[in-house]
């Protein structure tokens, strides 16, 4: 299987998170990425491939303009109006309830007013290469696709940064623009072809549902913990099921905490029916290994072993499948983790 | 001059505020109130008096209930359902682009998403005593409004926490409860007669201008470091002047940095002048002090003389006025600056 790795992901490198209340070392490292690389690496199953580049084309046809334009340059203006630092984080965010009864507004002149114009949170910080780094992630994604589209019966685009929490206009949750749905949309615009994108990360992809919620070309299914006491918080409720054209093309699947190996496989067959009735051309994992019994900030418990069944039960449904690295963050186990997944995966495909 | 003061603003005692990229010793503290009671405490021209209770319906008749029963169990709820942890931040904010096609949702069932649902910023941390303390702000306001309803031409508040970016729905900026705004419905809700909001903070009171922006009634006239540079960044432009029956009861005056005495006096000479036109029959003055020369965190330049003057030209209005504390973070000029601003006010009212 063709693994797609650029060390532009170097270039995001942050070494403070504020969350929680305080500010601490990031869960989001480039260790992460680096601990996936060695590991595949080390296995003959996997061939380490450079990504091409795509332009900034295929990023606009999911994401505002102003939104990219802004990342290109925040992290500078920042140190220019504002201040030096090496870590760049909105301390203020636009809401809509804020300006009640003024009009939607505009986005505001100072970097500091538009950090919270485009982003929604604290944890996702711009440094110098950040966006750089985004832009990596988005050709890793863009060339696993092509991959697949080119024959291949599967890839893995070890993306990061992530991706699935960025909405068309907001960047958030590790994530500064959506690979999947970028990928996504690629392919159904490209080929005229129905899509899947399927989300195993602990956290609910509300960037991925928001892109395609009135979508009918693009399915979006998602296995997550259930909001009610799991980031996003805001998304990823089952009610919340797509609307105009793609009303019935999202399905939400909220866990409950300690969900084990077993029970996960059965939220998983669900997905899986789902995705059959809908009938894609390609399938496109959002892999997140955040859902493993050790990791740091989620509260599933997964196994190594479970994840080789996981990804057993996908690749049977016999699609081209392109897989995309979103979070995971108990990074001893990331490696491993991620070769069990992919294993199961090219068993059954 | 009765000068309305209660150590309850001692409750609310953050040690880290989060903002501009960093976790620092926080501004808004609790040496701000103790400073200002310090020094007009040694001067016969005022008299220090405790407030008396108010309970909460003069708060909900201008909060969202909602907003209210959050904040007096956050700061336990987070205990018990995430982390000890002496302050308490919101880490996620709820946009309503996050779920763009999705309606508008309800508050969700978290308290990390509660936290991101009721405010809009970091630099405002909920400790153990903050509810206390913003209740005993409210009743700071509300005792100096009665003693000038009761017949004195004058009264000071002496508010900690502030409250002028507190908004119906939302806290944020240091502010809980909108002290200023919350009198200001008091007043002319119950003596039916007209009332002006002057706010002369360095930053624009976007909660205040929010909360009557529809309004006849009350009218909000605001001066302020120009929102294309300063916080908040999304509210305080000239082009706001409000809407429906409060079309033209909203006038801000934006500023440049640096700004000094005699060009500052020119704009409140504007803001003089319409307030005249607008005739309230009570003045209610946010006063921050942070429009000094040698503030920390922001850039106009008024002297302490400058605040005499201000005082001066607004106690010739002849208006019943009373002065509510609201931002102000050099503290050692703090006490001076605002002994200043009301010897002048009493000088001519």
């Amino acid at each position: 299987m063709k693994v797609v790795y650029t060390p532009a992901h170097l270039l995001h490198n942050p070494e403070v998170e504020i969350e929680r209340s305080s500010a601490h070392s990031p869960f989001e490292h480039s260790g992460r990425a680096e601990k996936i690389r060695e590991t595949l690496a080390s296995d003959s199953t996997f061939d380490i491939v450079a990504p091409t580049a795509w332009g900034i084309d295929p990023i606009t046809k999911v994401h505002n303009p102003g939104l990219v334009r802004f990342l290109s340059t925040a992290w500078a203006d920042y140190q220019r109006d504002i201040k030096q630092s090496r870590e760049v984080v909105p301390d203020i965010f636009f809401k809509s309830n804020l300006r009640e009864r003024m009009g939607t507004g505009q986005e505001p002149a100072s970097v500091n007013g538009k950090l919270g114009w485009w982003c929604f949170e604290t944890t996702t910080p711009l440094t110098d290469g950040t966006y750089e780094a985004a832009r990596g992630a988005v050709d890793v994604a863009l060339t696993a696709t092509q991959i697949v589209l080119d024959g291949a019966k599967s890839s893995y685009g070890l993306c990061r940064p992530p991706g699935h929490h960025a909405t068309t206009d907001l960047y958030g949750g590790y994530c500064f623009f959506n690979n999947a749905a970028i990928a996504a949309h690629h392919v159904a615009s490209t080929t005229g072809s129905k899509v899947t994108v399927l989300d195993v990360d602990y956290h609910h992809g509300n960037g991925t549902q928001q892109i395609f919620y009135e979508r009918d070309d693009v399915q979006f299914v998602s296995l997550h913990g259930d909001p009610t006491r799991a980031y996003p918080y805001f998304t990823g409720y089952a009610e919340e099921t797509g609307s105009s054209k793609g009303l019935g093309s999202t399905l939400n699947l909220p866990l409950a905490a300690r969900t084990q190996d077993d029970a996960y496989l059965q939220s998983l067959e669900r997905a899986v029916e789902s995705i059959k009735k809908f009938a894609p051309s390609l399938l496109i994992v959002s892999l997140g290994l955040d859902t493993f019994i050790t990791d740091p900030i989620c509260d599933l418990s997964l196994t190594t072993d479970g994840y080789d069944r996981c990804g057993a039960l996908v690749g049977a449904l016999g699609l081209p499948t392109v897989v995309l690295q979103e979070g995971g963050y108990d990074v001893n186990a990331l490696g491993v983790n991620v070769q069990s997944w992919l294993h199961g995966l090219a068993r059954t495909s």
